[in-house]
């Protein structure tokens, strides 16, 4: 176990009050200076008097490392704080705490073990590091008795990891639903409200910057996995993974899709959703659920009103009941915020010798997704003609999959049925799924879609 | 200034992860054992084992003062722990904590000022206490060195005052927007939702318990008011009484209004709204507007969807852009659950000698209703014949109010003129209708609500 830090002001607590007579001044190491390094930079600035009043820390720039020195960039800051070594800023005994903004795995991991090694809190927005070694990083922040914080790192600028770390340890949350990707988000509005199909949908979204020019991780689900990773560790208190996480993308979703939802009374969210039991009885590790496909929502539910590239987290809790956090979920200057609020904490604690710590984490139970319960719409061509739904109705019924509601719609030769089930066991939805496919008078299952935030 | 409590555990630090070999153990006095106390001994109960695992801190109730020992209660402690002296409670040795939820000024005030002299930890869900003494409260909270804690005292459940205080604290809040009150807002819902007028929906929400059997409080604002004044105070670092807010009840928005504003594409919401600039140039103290009245907001507007007894807080920032917290606003179980957020932060706090203070706040200046620019939806009643339109239209342009869109709708001889302005002035807004109700063509003003969340 790593020395404790000692208090920087070992006398007289600072006064936190607006004329503080006494302000102690931080240095900050910046890994980075990308998007958010640079809108970070230019809200110190801004607001470094401010926050020196209000909270009794001064907070400067000791150093900022680079890939190139010699790019041209949007901050105001002496050209002699650029680096291209980060490990020397890491080092530096003039900087106090460390922003990681690099992203990755590595270098990004080393750096921020070292930081926490030398007592050094760390800010980080790095989702890929913490869903992949979240533990080994709060394992080692716990040893040094210094701050982990990263905020950013889901649903960029609102607060969310501070409200589930504090507000809600003592509640029992039984379920968290979250919009946390926004160009999938923005994706699926503008097919819902312009009738877009999803590949135009998808280049509008590339040629205003919400989505990259390779898509995968955003519209195939991975970066909200690694996201929802995250969320489910804060809130059950045990390690999840990226790799735990079950998902499927939005590439399947058609116009039509969306027109039928929203006849039936739903819309289409792609979302993340975490399910579990707390560590109520001590038995062992919590069990958790965690996955991230398209669903359909009912229309009164809130997360189905968040429009465009906006993100909301949807937290059930036995005793709070139904909350929900809602904002700006990328974007240079919100993502900082969300730093520059970490970064402020974690200096009271730095200069009071505390730290907000989550501890060794044990790795989480993961529930596989075929055992869970969820409710399905299914829309399926068949021969239309008499004994067909008989035979159709018969397969669910041979896999206990429960029919909640259905319609027919002539297509010529052909019908179209749309079911939705009650909530059933995954297994055996697909299972229905694979006999229904083998039968002569299915011509095809022409959608397949989860329907979430509507218990019966 | 009172001496810094001593830390409890002066070594090594507890272990806050699953497996802490040390758990210390922490007494609570609970001043008050209604709805709200209730519900927290409950949760207290059912999660104190695994709260003990997650942080470190084993809570158990060491007092409970009520004003009655012999009433009947919910509440399963042994039978010892009540006193109904208050005092003893707070004075006692063993106490380390201290939950005040009798509620009103004294002796709530005079209990949690003594507790923090003590060095004992304060949590209370008293709006207004706080909202009247709460500068003198936080001094004595910062003089001692001690936790003073009220995530409870606004919108119920809803982790908001942590997040204002901590992640946006760096951040330059321009704006709060919020349904802070379950009983308008269910009332209003009511209204909109099923037709009802003001007096069935309010015999309504009294008889499901949500408004109190005199309602003045909720539906003439004061309510909301205080939980204003506390947001406001904290948003901006500077003291704001209840007293300063603005107020306007919902008692005379009728049915008509309700339908003319949805056909408009508005919904009329009882909002409260905090403007102001923060510290960012430190040249005395910040000027803060504090109202609440009845708005129409773009149904849009993500508070427009707020439905029921729900409450919500749109934060707007410069950085961060725009943030709402949803959540139940009020309720036992959801309040007690904020209350518990609260104490464990305390208590990990207490255990490590730390507390996160708010300071001495001195006034902030108050930006008179008057002096401030609202848009506003008016509709009046006038005589229907020619030029009649022209004198009116005539008495905005002389006090400056611009008017957005106007539509006329014929009564008989009457016509019902409904304007919307753009922003203005609203001493001169004021002035206009003085000027209207002069004129002998106009009948009547039969409605004036302002516009907001829709920014010409």
């Amino acid at each position: 176990m790593g020395a404790r830090p000692t208090p920087l002001n070992s006398g007289e607590a600072i006064g936190p009050g607006r004329y503080a007579q006494l302000v102690q001044q931080l240095k900050i190491g910046l890994l980075g200076c990308g998007n958010v390094g640079g809108a970070l930079v230019g809200q110190l600035d801004a607001r470094r008097a401010a926050i020196a009043r209000r909270t009794g820390v001064e907070l400067t720039i000791g150093a900022i490392a680079v890939r190139s020195v010699s790019r041209d960039r949007d901050v105001d800051v002496d050209a002699s704080l650029f680096t291209t070594d980060p490990r020397s800023v890491v080092e530096d005994p003039e900087i106090d705490l460390v922003v990681e903004l690099i992203g990755g795995i590595e270098p990004a991991r080393e750096l921020v073990l070292r930081a926490l090694e030398l007592g050094k809190p760390v800010i980080t927005g790095n989702k890929e590091l913490l869903a992949n070694h979240g533990a080994e990083l709060c394992a080692a922040a716990d040893d040094a008795g210094v701050d982990l914080l990263f905020e950013a790192a889901v649903a960029g600028g609102i607060p969310l990891i501070r409200p589930l770390r504090e507000s809600l340890v003592g509640e029992n949350v039984t379920r968290v639903m979250g919009i946390v990707n926004g160009t999938t988000n923005y994706i699926l509005t503008q097919m819902a409200e312009n009738g877009a199909g999803y590949a135009d949908a998808l280049a509008e979204a590339q040629s205003l910057g919400y989505a990259e020019r390779d898509p995968t991780a955003d519209v195939e689900g991975y970066d909200a996995g690694a996201k929802a990773a995250i969320i489910a560790s804060i809130v059950f208190g045990a390690t999840v993974v990226a790799g735990d996480v079950y998902h499927e993308g939005i590439a399947g979703i058609t116009a039509v899709d969306i027109a039928t939802a929203e006849r039936l009374g739903f819309v289409i969210k792609a979302v993340v959703i975490i399910e579990g039991q707390g560590d109520v009885d001590g038995d062992g590790p919590p069990e958790v659920s965690v996955r991230t496909h398209p669903a359909m929502l009912p229309a009164s539910h809130p997360l189905a009103s968040v429009r465009d590239s906006f993100n909301a987290v949807f937290v059930e809790g036995e005793s709070v009941g139904d909350l929900m956090f809602y904002g700006r979920g990328a974007g240079g200057e919100p993502t900082a915020s969300a730093v520059l609020g970490d970064l402020i904490d974690a200096a009271i604690n730095r200069v009071a010798g505390t730290a907000a710590r989550i501890g060794h984490l044990e790795r989480a139970r993961i529930c596989p997704i075929d055992d869970l319960d969820t409710a399905y719409y299914l829309a399926m061509e068949v021969i239309d003609r008499p004994g067909v739904l008989a035979r159709v109705t018969d397969e669910f019924g041979r896999h206990e999959v429960s029919i909640r509601s259905m319609e027919q719609q002539g297509m010529g030769d052909d019908a179209l049925l749309i079911f939705i089930t009650h909530r059933s066991n995954e297994a055996a939805v697909q299972a229905t799924l694979h006999s229904l496919r083998e039968l002569d008078v299915v011509h095809g299952i022409r959608t397949v879609i989860r329907v979430v935030g509507d218990e019966d």
